[in-house]
Parts: C-alpha cells; structure tokens; sequence
C-alpha cells in the first residue's frame, strides 16, 4: 500500500508522510479535521490539510512553546493556553508541578475529543484537576474574563481563517490586560525561513504594549522549513534567562537550550532591522 | 504549470518542491545528476533523486560545515575538501583570508561542470588561484598524498554508493594521517532524528582515533527533518571553542552560533548514551 498525506504549503513546498489508515476524519464548524497513522510519526493530526502535530516530533513543538516563558518567569502559578487543542501544550505545563491552574481554552471541541480519543500521548492526564477546559473563542475569553495570568500561551493555527485575530494587536492589548505584573506571553510565529513578514507583524504589534520582545527559535520537523520561531514578550523579567527548570524530564528543552535558542543568526536578526 | 520534484526518504518522508523547468540532467558514471529551476528555492540540484542544494537553504549547510572547524583551529592554513562538487564549501572556506591553499578533491567532473554552470551563487571565485581542484576519488587521494592538512571537510552526499567509505573508520585513520599536529577533521553526519545509528557509528569510529569528538546541529530545510548534524574531530583544540572569526559576511554562522549548536538537544545526548 502506497498512501501518503502531504501538505502543500503556498504553492511551492510540500511535505509527506507514509500513512497506514486513517483514523478521523470530520469538518467541524470550524475546519477539516483528519487523524493518520503514519509508517514513521505515528500518530498525526491536520487541520485543514495543514500538519498540526505528529507523535515523532511534537516534542520540539510543544518544549519549546511552553518552557521558555515558563521557566523564565520567577513565579508562575496560573496559566492561559489558547488553542493546543491536542493537548500537548497542557502537558508540557503540567510538569511545572507548583501552578495551581491551567486554564485550556480551545474554539474547537471537536479538536479536543479527537485528540483525547487518538492523540494519548499528547493527553496523559487528562482529568487532571489542576486543568480547566473552556470550549471557547480565545478572542473573547480574553476580552471577558475577570481573572489573571502569570503566562499566556498562544498555539494557534496559522494566521489564516479562524486563527487570524490571534496574531493582532487588538488581542496582545486584551492579553496585557489579564496578565499579572510579571506577566509573560508567548506566541508561535511561524518560519523564519518563509514568514518573515509575520514574524516582523508580530514583533511590532507586541512592542507597543510590552517593555520586552525577544524571538526565539528550534527545530520543528513537519512544519514548512522545519525551523519554528516563537516571540516571546514580558512585563519584566528578561526571558531568555531561565530561572527556573522542569520538574519531569524533556526530549529537546534544558536550561541551556533555552539560553542558545535565543541566540539568533544573522538571517533572523535581519528580519528586525 | 504544477510539476513538482519531490524526495523520498526511506519510505515514509517526503519533501517536494515546485519547479519551473529542467536545467541538466546526465547519469555520470557515479549518479544521475539533475538540476532544476524552483519556484522559490532558485536552482537547486539533486544527485540519485536526493536533494543536494538549493540557492535558498544551503548557506545553514555549507557555513556550518565550513566554519566551526575553520575557526576552531589556531591558524588554519591548508584545507583539504572531500566531495563538495557543488562548490558552496570552497566558496565559505575562501571566507578565511589567511588560508595559503584549499585542495578540493570531489570524484565526479559532471557534478563540478554542472554547478559552475548552474550554480553561480556557489562558485562566486571559480578560478581562485589558492584552490586546487582535483578530480579524483578522495578516500585514494588521502591514502596515497604526501601533503600534510590543517582542516579536512567531508562534504559527502549520504552513506550510500560512491559515498560509503567517507563514513568509515579506514578512511578516518587515513585523514588522522594527512592532518597536522593541530589537525581537525568535519563531516557531515546526517540527521539526529533519523539517522541515529549512522551518528553514533561516525562518533564510535572517530573516538578510536582522535582525542576530541564532538557534534553540532543546524538547521537544515531540505535535508531530511529539517534538522543536520555535523561531526568534528580535533588532535588538540576543543572545537566549540571559536577562536578565529570570518572575514565575510554570513547569514546563519557567527561566533555565538558556533558555540550554541554544540548545545545538544536531550534527545541527540541519548545516542551517545
């Protein structure tokens, strides 16, 4: 048998993978959701034919989402992660064994009931009371709510569709606004290879509300380029300083990695000058 | 127009990129040679149906082949490059200014004819007088020279056909011969998420020769996983250590850099372990 999945990302670059079955396949209110099993990355979601997260290599993703501003600020005790429907992000935050609330906030609930169904090493703990789980637009959470942050996560689908509001300035303001004064957001955004234009969009809209913006950047196999970037911004803590570690082990994050990734090549440092 | 050209790795990966048309194709009596123009990647050339090098992507390789070993040595004086037909690695060697010769030794003619040809962005220098190129198999050049060498870099295409002995421990010894006393040798190695026994065979076979034995990542888009290994071996200076710099611009190296791609991943630590 010779199936494949492969995504084409603008009209010029296209990644595959060797599946085996297909194991979901649903359009929700929101988008196409498919679940392979794949010969090599076991499990693998796409959301509108766009690679989310495979089992071989979602551990670059999701370390690299969450550690850095976990471990940079001195006390976090609640988090906000908007999207990460499949779960990984809330993993990840849940080896920082000393917060007291995870709040999850994914538009899609069909995103989450697949991932829970097919994705269980992205959901390892998924009653775990430390965790709420809002089926909810991350826009209007954000607008509404009465509650704060110490750390805002944003795993989002690329700016396009409903994701896009995720990537303005209207929402990084709402963000600041429920964060605490030591308050820390993190945002994956995108390649650095092939969306400078959002990288730089990112970085401007957030350096108006924040004292501090830094990019940081690792690898991430199956997304276009396979080098991932994520802007990080703090009320003000410096957070390429780890101050902090993780309290269970990790394929990718250390304390060092943190630091290195911040160290950027001349072709990302062009991006901001 | 939609025609793609696409690798396949192993039988489960695949990365394609659009193209606009057929530059050169000829079977050499090594490997089927071709090179096509791309929609974003400029020109890009594939040996035997592998990605070798695109205009877009190759300066992560070759600066990162190139350079740490280059800038780890003391005062680096003549290079020996093995394979490279392409050009991208004596292009970044003749970025060091104080180097007295560079003998480039790469099995294939075609290959050369073809990137000085098709290649202009990695042949900027084509008749530089400091190099010498040799067409000649490299594993019968450095048993049988009588020339001694500061750095040797083993731009190889992968452990497979003409390319298998490159990553052997006889050909290793034979380098350990040719090299100076402050002698250090590169190669590259793959990738760390798929090639794990390759590396560890490399570093194994290097450890019994020379004293130093490291490995460094980069990114690497079209390389399969997106993500590159390289690995050095000195007689004397540790080589995450920069102690030169380049005299020309580069995109993806810098000191900071040299030293941070030593910083290793838990994951690339284990197969070592």
């Amino acid at each position: 048998m010779d199936l494949w999945i492969t995504e084409t990302h603008e009209d010029f670059y296209r990644l595959g993978l060797k599946i085996e079955s297909i194991l979901y396949r649903e359009r929700s209110q929101y988008q196409e959701i498919l679940l392979v099993q794949t010969k090599e990355f076991g499990t693998v979601m796409l959301l509108d034919g766009i690679f989310q997260t495979t089992e071989k290599d979602e551990f670059f993703y999701h370390e690299m989402i969450v550690h850095p501003s976990l471990c940079a600020h001195p006390s976090p005790k609640r988090v906000l992660i908007i999207g990460g429907g499949d779960g990984g992000c809330v993993r990840e935050a849940l080896k920082h064994h000393n917060l007291d609330q995870i709040v999850h906030v994914e538009i899609d609930e069909k995103v989450i009931e697949a991932s829970l169904k097919y994705l269980p090493l992205h959901n390892p703990d998924p009653k775990n009371e430390k965790v709420e789980t809002r089926i909810e637009d991350g826009i209007a959470f954000v607008k509404n709510t009465k509650n704060k942050f110490d750390v805002v996560i944003i795993d989002s689908t690329d700016p396009i569709g409903p994701a896009v509001g995720l990537f303005q300035y209207d929402f990084y303001k709402s963000v600041y606004e429920v964060l605490n004064d030591d308050g820390i957001i993190v945002a994956q955004s995108e390649s650095p290879l092939f969306n400078k234009k959002i990288i730089k969009s990112i970085h401007e809209s957030l350096n108006k509300i924040f004292p501090i913006v830094k990019i940081y950047i690792s690898p991430m196999p199956t997304y276009p380029s396979g080098l991932w970037s994520y802007t990080i911004a703090s009320k003000n803590a410096d957070p390429i300083y780890p101050v902090r570690t993780v309290e269970e082990p990790t394929k990718y994050y250390s304390s060092d990695i943190h630091k290195s990734s911040f160290i950027l090549p001349n072709f990302v440092k062009e991006i901001f000058s």
